[in-house]
């Protein structure tokens, strides 16, 4: 049957060849073959681990992993400890030499090019041959499917909706009418592109509902974690810039412009017409109000509250509203020296009291 | 094919006309024809925008849109600035006669009547012959579907179900058994509506349901938002008043009461027995306990807490836990002088030190 | 038709049948006939109603049930307050009895066996016979249905995914590749299972996806509220203990343990690597860093922030970030006493000047 998951063959590679793919340098026995990852605690023979920091090679001591990657320069000591592991390999930055191989032995799920037939595909939509549209898909009118792409079951794709090449739709997932998903996407489980933004007028009578007629735009590399939703523009586009990185349950509001190589973390809310320059960092639960521009490079901790309109400069925030962090626990210490403060304050009340009777007696 | 997208001809006004719709006066040419709405920035011929305050009139001096709606008696004065737009609206509210124009310049999406042959519906479903049902959609038995209302693909719709007429259901949004749904309701993608409560009742064992038997009404002109989940009553109903619009991902747990024309934005978490009075704005993020009264008018800013069994005043509050603004706004101004403080505390120390060395002197 | 809702015959029961259910004495007329449960306030002829403390019972003067469960040695004041309830039944924890009588009164919705022809089954996957799998579901290569399980419209079960007995997957649930699911797990509509934990490794070209190939553990008894995510773990599992109930919205990050009967509400966010241990309580929209470990029989607050890192033991802890309930009260209260206290040290400067003069002048 063709649409099934292709059992590929078992990933086996030499410790030297996964040395190359990364630029390494082997001591012991390059020859060991490798089939997957593991951690330091929890290896077993055939599989490659980890240390990133020297001071952690101690941890090593019962690795029972057929291959170590390490630091540079501490493959010596690495060998001493390690006695388990056959095969040591030096790298420049071990926990991304670790992602990379990871990605060689353990390959992102593959479907053979195929259209369910349960899939239901509307006139004039574009699916490119390679492309694998799964079980009880709706792909609306007009809209535009990549070579490579991978649409999971359940996914609903509306109007005029353009999806580049080599993406992954999880289940579930809902893309509006004219949204714009650019190359390498992964849109997890239940991820909502293009609802319409919370915009409202009121008269006497009640809410009337704002024009919500813009678009969104995801640019190439993005991944979107489970659940997250991003609204269109209302008039205008919101948009996800490339290499950006959402984890889940994110709110993003219309007519946001989120930078390139953004990360942001879970349960964070975003509202409308805020940017994010490229290269940010956005803890969990951050809050941010409207028309607020975060500078490139800024850092905000979790749970920050942006008030609307802020600029936001480089640095690392904290807090709600947010100052800089050193600030933020300066007051915290503060805050925290109160009940002291009081008790100070009552024997200074004390003294100035004592003294103004020995004044009064001379 | 039935159920396809109409293609409904090109929605092209003129001034004249959108002018008589909203009951505003026109200066310039009135016969210029309109098709789109935008914004001053951004618009090209064709468009129509407008601007709220009269401050903002000299941001018009570039804006190549064909129409401009202004305040009552700005419109000599826009037409003096904005000298490259042809035709100048004045309303008396302008940004909701530009929501207004919006939606007849940019009619919601309408369907063809139609039932997709991949929808299964239920015995007993009652569907109204005007309605819309889309691909993969699952109506459960003896539901009821209103007419003109339009369910799109992979939604699921439990038994006994009521939808009221006019309403849109976007895709994959879940209806548990029983719920009702009033009519002119927009439900967007992934909204839950009848999941049980969360209540338990503890024993030595562990964790006991406590009966989730109630429902969920959801009244007239209710939108809610992306992913936003609305539990059913334990006992008796949870309830979204007539016209209330609720924001993305938000929580709103068993037998609340949540009035009419209620905004809320987006993540908020409403625990069980809470009341929202009609009126009231509700800001994103905020933590609600259970049992909680928020009283007609009041205004709770985003990222707030009210604790359990709270009655909230008509007012404005924030905070965690709530204060009237003007109070958290105080106290942030004292807890930002903290430093200072310590240190008027500590000159005064030294100060009196000083005195009682110089009274013992004498 | 098959699949189709059991019509169960009314569950109609005598007062004295539902006593002996919970080991509970009847006074009055024990042969009256129970079919549903209610409040208090809104009870009629064929309900029962419960009072917890005995505190309440004056308000069962007006109650109209047919019968009210009342704490042990509250029997008699019961028939001398609610005097038109027929039948009181005396119970050590009538709340409890109450839970234990409802799932009597109103059993979980049953569906005959049956796999609904348009459900989409995987090569190699093995549904029991008892099992029911509605319209438009999709299970995957491999995958293990469990008997008595019922398995909603639109879930889409991904390959080698395991589901054991007398489970309920409500609508648009999502489960991705390989996770297992135990006995009587009840998930909600549009909970997502096993989606890629949030990890990437940073170099000067932007982020590099770190491994995320573990799986999920979701342990007997478990239920899960509408939209919950619960990531895979990066290597190794995430796990979800026996008899934990979670709320609506929460998200779970990869190689989270949590333990057994721990309770967790609405929108709370947990990180990478958290240990919460049995028997804990975790409130509504509660954030932890990652590499916390929650120690067994913690209480935390809702809104409360957990640092990474941090080790939490027993007791209630509030704020943020978390500090024992009882130094949160007491430095909130210091806060609130700021402005006194700036009055005070105000006051004592006038008098230490005053002083000072007082001491020039002599």
């Amino acid at each position: 049957m063709t649409g099934m998951v292709m059992d590929e063959p078992k990933q086996l590679k030499t410790v030297e060849e996964l040395a190359a793919l990364i630029g390494g340098r082997v001591s012991g026995d390059a020859q060991i073959g490798i089939d997957h990852i593991a951690n330091i605690g929890t290896a077993t023979a055939g599989a490659i681990a980890f240390v990133e920091d020297p001071k952690a090679l101690e941890s090593t001591q019962d690795c029972a992993a057929s291959a170590l990657i390490v630091p540079d320069g501490a493959g010596e000591r690495a060998r001493e400890v390690a006695r388990k592991v056959p095969a040591i390999i030096e790298a420049a930055k071990p926990k991304l030499a670790f992602a990379l191989i990871a990605s060689a032995l353990h390959p992102q799920k593959r479907r053979e090019p195929f259209i369910h037939p349960t899939a239901v595909i509307g006139e004039g939509a574009n699916i490119a041959l390679t492309a694998y549209i799964g079980p009880h898909v709706s792909i609306g009118e007009h809209s535009t499917i990549g070579t490579g792409t991978r649409i999971e079951a359940g996914v609903v794709v509306g109007d005029y909706v353009t999806i580049g090449i080599d993406c992954v739709l999880h289940p579930n997932v809902t893309l509006y009418d004219g949204v714009t998903i650019g190359d390498n996407v992964v849109l997890h489980a239940g991820v909502c592109v293009g609802a319409d933004g919370f915009g409202y007028v009121r008269d006497d009578v009640g809410y009337h509902k704002f024009p919500q007629v813009g678009t969104v735009v995801i640019e190439d590399d993005v991944e979107i974690g489970a659940h997250t939703c991003i609204d269109r523009g209302s008039l205008g586009r919101t948009r996800i810039g490339r290499g950006t990185k959402l984890d889940n349950q994110i709110h993003v509001g219309h007519n946001c412009d989120i930078g390139e190589r953004v990360v942001i973390a879970a349960q964070t809310g975003i509202s409308g017409s805020v940017t994010i320059e490229d290269d940010c960092v956005i803890g969990g639960q951050v809050g941010f109000g409207d028309h607020i521009r975060v500078q490139s490079g800024a850092v905000i901790g979790s749970k920050a509250g942006v008030l609307p309109g802020k600029i936001v400069r480089p640095g690392v925030w904290w807090g709600i509203p947010i100052q800089p962090l050193a600030d933020y626990k300066r007051l915290n210490a503060h805050i925290g020296r109160l009940p002291e403060m009081r008790a100070e304050l009552k024997e200074l009340r004390k003294l100035v009291k004592e003294l103004e009777e020995k004044l009064s007696a001379k």
